[in-house]
């Protein structure tokens, strides 16, 4: 548990924990609560309760640790100028649980229990959610099988758990991406389309090779004929030309990010055309704009990118349209902007 | 634990576990110790320890629940007549994990350390190897990303952990399998050539769908045509025609086996033609047998295959090759046969 500091806030005296919010990076550092609750197989899932952070015990036989039973979730609480905090459209990560749930043969918990335990979870890490423009309490809620089993069947046991870290910017300004023609995120009829743990580690060796390259990351191409981009490793992709913003389109292989369902909605807001699409990796070559949405790096404007020899730079800074963009989102999400969508949801 | 009853054997008296070892199936029934050692992500491995077998503590950010960090081995002890107990070419699964760290980035025992590990474990546990002709102390070893991590790079912790169930037969009797042409199991690019715990979940949902319909389990195609056979769930496949016997060529898509690779020696020493090629799903429909080989299958014979609205029986019993080959292969590994090619390993 980290030590904490009193402060004050609108709502009262309030403790702020004690770490440097101005260094807020994108490393570990537990919020001092978590949410737990499990069910059996067949079951369905009744509430659960707010624990001191801790290890968690589970059998060497368990789902998660032998066939990769998992799925993951992330979200983030803002601090808005006057000290309360907002979650950013919770019911769509519990929806994209829920059928990621159905998919891996796991019960899941309804939408009102994935919001109230998130809520609850953040209320009670209140203090590890940075002051404003500091960062976030990013939130991971996890659905594991955490009940022992030998043979190719769900768990026994599920097991719904919430856990918590601050954080800042994950990546250090514009990102330089890699296209990657060996290694593939997703293929049709595999997960590419739910959020499960299984879809990370694979690209772990991508992403390092990348990393060593200079590289802040890996842009991947479909594995049926590797003549069309997808995703990042953890974050979907936009194109700009003129008036037109482009992503690929949600068709099994792409994770149906809930920033990128947020960003098509804003930008149709600000009237530009945007097309959900199969997107030739020739494109990249004669686009304005590229950018990144996701809850980890928000909207991040792409500075280049890279493949075999061809390096392709785009606009970044001040007068794009993914800035317009991201303070935009960053706006709603942060209370500084009228929130008109209905998309934020306050925790007390 | 489970409570014990002395038994004699050749190397003295014995304890053997108090179960019905007549009606051993593939449930799971720990057994009394694990092995367990961690190391850091850029250390080496050091010798670990035999502890009683328990839930093992481990963070909520754990590279292993989050993003899927985590390769698991399988192999079976066996029972000779005189008592003493032996391993099946233990030395193949180490250097499987080794290849399977690599890919996932992982520090991995050395072949020596997986070896005398997997030794320590089944000798703690000797009294859970069954009794000759009823079934195998199953030993399951993993190598998971123990410690905690919130970006997608290693867990800073690995943990090698072996632990181990006594088991009876996989299937009972022959098995027919469905053709699964809308999910896959792997794909190039992907991870369907390590033994990574993200390969099984995502097949589980095909799998309950088969058996809903009575079939046994699901045959995969290839993602990138869906035109050629790659294997079963958890097994690999096996095609006879003739004097010629053929499986999927190892490339990048199909898992190493070791019961695989065992089949095609003994095979070639039986004289029959043995060739690992491309197979298009026509072909099993011009063969004379069809068999699945793995560690917890052994070498299981396939009645029928059914895809779509057709559906082709396959010879199976006294007079097969399956048969043949099943019957060598389980000669060697429980001792009851000369084991010319020193694949096994006594433990004591």
């Amino acid at each position: 548990m980290a030590s904490t500091t009193q402060t004050k806030s609108n709502s009262g005296v309030e403790k702020h924990a004690d770490i440097n919010w101005d260094e807020l990076g994108f490393d570990l550092v537990p919020a001092d609560y978590m949410y737990v609750t499990k069910c059996g197989k067949e079951e369905n899932f009744t509430n659960g309760n707010i624990i001191p952070y801790a290890n968690i015990a589970i059998s060497p036989f368990a789902g998660i640790l032998n066939y990769g039973q998992g799925l993951l979730e992330s979200l983030k609480a803002y601090r808005r100028d006057d000290g309360r905090v907002l979650l950013f459209r919770p019911e769509q990560n519990a929806q994209r649980m829920q059928i990621g749930a159905e998919r891996l043969c796991m019960p899941s918990p309804s939408i009102e229990h994935f919001v109230e335990a998130v809520k609850q979870t953040v209320l009670a890490n209140k203090h590890w959610v940075p002051p404003p423009g500091k960062g976030s309490l990013y939130v991971r809620p996890l659905l594991i099988g955490s009940g022992p089993v030998l043979s190719l069947v769900t768990a026994p046991e599920i097991s719904f758990l919430i856990h918590a870290c601050p954080v800042g910017n994950y990546h250090k300004g514009p990102i330089n991406l890699l296209v990657e023609d060996k290694t593939h995120r997703a293929t049709p009829g595999g997960t590419g389309d739910i959020k499960t743990i299984t879809n990370y580690s694979p690209v772990y060796k991508a992403i390092a090779q990348a990393k060593a390259r200079g590289f802040s990351d890996v842009l991947f191409l479909d594995a049926v004929t590797k003549k069309y981009i997808e995703e990042v490793s953890s974050c979907n992709i936009f194109i700009v030309k003129g008036n037109v913003i482009s992503t690929p389109a949600i068709c099994g292989t792409i994770l149906p990010g809930i920033t990128r369902k947020s960003i098509i909605e804003i930008a149709l807001g600000f009237g530009y055309q945007v097309e959900e699409r199969v997107i030739p990796l020739k494109d990249l070559f004669d686009v304005d704009e590229v950018f990144c949405t996701g809850t980890a790096v928000v909207v991040s404007p792409v500075a280049s990118i890279t493949y075999g020899d061809k390096r392709v730079e785009y606009k970044t800074g001040a007068e794009t349209v993914s800035k317009k963009l991201y303070d935009m989102l960053t706006g709603i999400q942060t209370g500084r902007i009228e929130d008109k969508m209905g998309w934020t949801v306050e925790i007390d």
